[in-house]
């Protein structure tokens, strides 16, 4: 099975969906399989002593994941995320740009589970791990609605 | 073993403590091993649709938790989220704030565990459930460290 | 909504549907939304040390949820589990029956999700907490067959 | 940071500590920071309809980040299981063992984390996905005692 979205059509559907925060993700790579995203880390991303949220960082999976199951089902998939866990690995380090590879591990008829390790730039050691599970709506109805 | 900090004690605390996000979220009872925080939900908790987003959920379970330990452990307490888990249940109901409801689970040495029942207000089916695990630093030391 | 089967017919079931582990569990008490269930701790159940293993935990939340599911389903539903997540608590207490209570949240048409404590019998503290979820079968069809 | 054990002393010491399941686990390559285990698959591991159990799938996540963890830490090291997460993707292929690839993505002073991918032989989509959280002993004492 192939991509329905390549990346330039992901982004630009990313930048209608979602209008409010489409600018702090940046798709960075896309394969059949796995995606690879930028958070780009501005002030609001933030707790005291400068580093990035855990409700950022919850973002960052979910919107990860999400996206890499747009690319395969195409814009007509109202996907919602019904399952999370998360584990926080190391403190992120201060100004850096996180990033996040997510590899999809299963694409089914009615789930879709993807999990993500999340990097501040420019360091080896991940961040966080995260691992997210996706409702699908049945082929011809609106929406997923939660299962 | 009792409460190191009263409701209104906490309530300062976390005003101090986050600056940022202290108005989005009020405590609204406080027990021995329960609390329970309302999210005040804005513009900038939405999803498109009008519904909370994700990571506001995830951002209210983890105060809640977080704030929960701080009642007992008292304000020298530097507990970091090291594991969560989040099951989203139903779509939350627009226009409504969400209501958190905590349960300390276990209060360790060195580790703290709770979970969270997130519902709509006025509203009796659960829309979310989270569980968080929490490092806890060593007494004398200055910081969990993320373990 | 209602009791598809009561204790008894429950009861009855699963000693069919299980024949090689049955006689583990025993449903103490269940209403419409709640299940206690009774893990008889044998020697397989043990870990060295004399403790309940891992795997007996995860597998009597598992027959818990699974349990409360059918009984409001009906025996035929094919429900299947999709994720869970645990937190070990406390160490059981050497010699005393696992006991597990168990919440329904959300039984919809796809999902069903329930969350579990586990006490050592005739101790306060909880040991063991679970949340499990189910995929189950669209109406009509023969299984759920892991979404 | 360099292995405490080699495959052969891991292999030896796990039959020491777990006389009544070291034949079900049997580990094939060890690295640094990356371990395979093969469930020796055998009638009590199975479910009826001949797939794996859930509780035996638990089984071998748990056994192989353990086993990493004490590769890495040596044999005094008592580790503890705090948390799990687990999807379960694909129904198991009848008939055939399971293999488990666990990465250890932390090993800190006082917590060890490490995720887990489990295939049936022989095929190659993932049949569970896992991650497990373990307390480590604070040097010189006699246990991590859960937190």
């Amino acid at each position: 099975m192939s991509l329905a979205m390549n990346k330039e059509e992901l982004s630009q559907y990313l930048t209608q969906v979602f209008p409010q925060v489409h600018k702090d993700f940046v798709i960075m790579e896309l394969t059949n399989d796995t995606i690879t995203m930028r958070l780009v880390v501005e002030d609001r991303h933030l707790r005291p002593g400068g580093t990035v949220s855990g409700p950022s960082m919850f973002g960052l999976a979910d919107v990860c994941v999400y996206s890499m199951v747009l690319a395969r089902k195409g814009r007509q998939s109202l996907a919602v995320t019904t399952s999370s866990s998360m584990d926080f690995l190391r403190k992120p380090a201060g100004g850096a740009d996180m990033i996040a590879k997510c590899r999809l591990l299963k694409l089914g008829r009615t789930l879709a589970v993807g999990d993500v390790l999340m990097y501040s730039e420019g360091h080896d050691a991940p961040v966080a791990r995260a691992s997210l599970t996706y409702s699908l709506p049945p082929e011809g109805s609106a929406a997923a609605a939660f299962g």
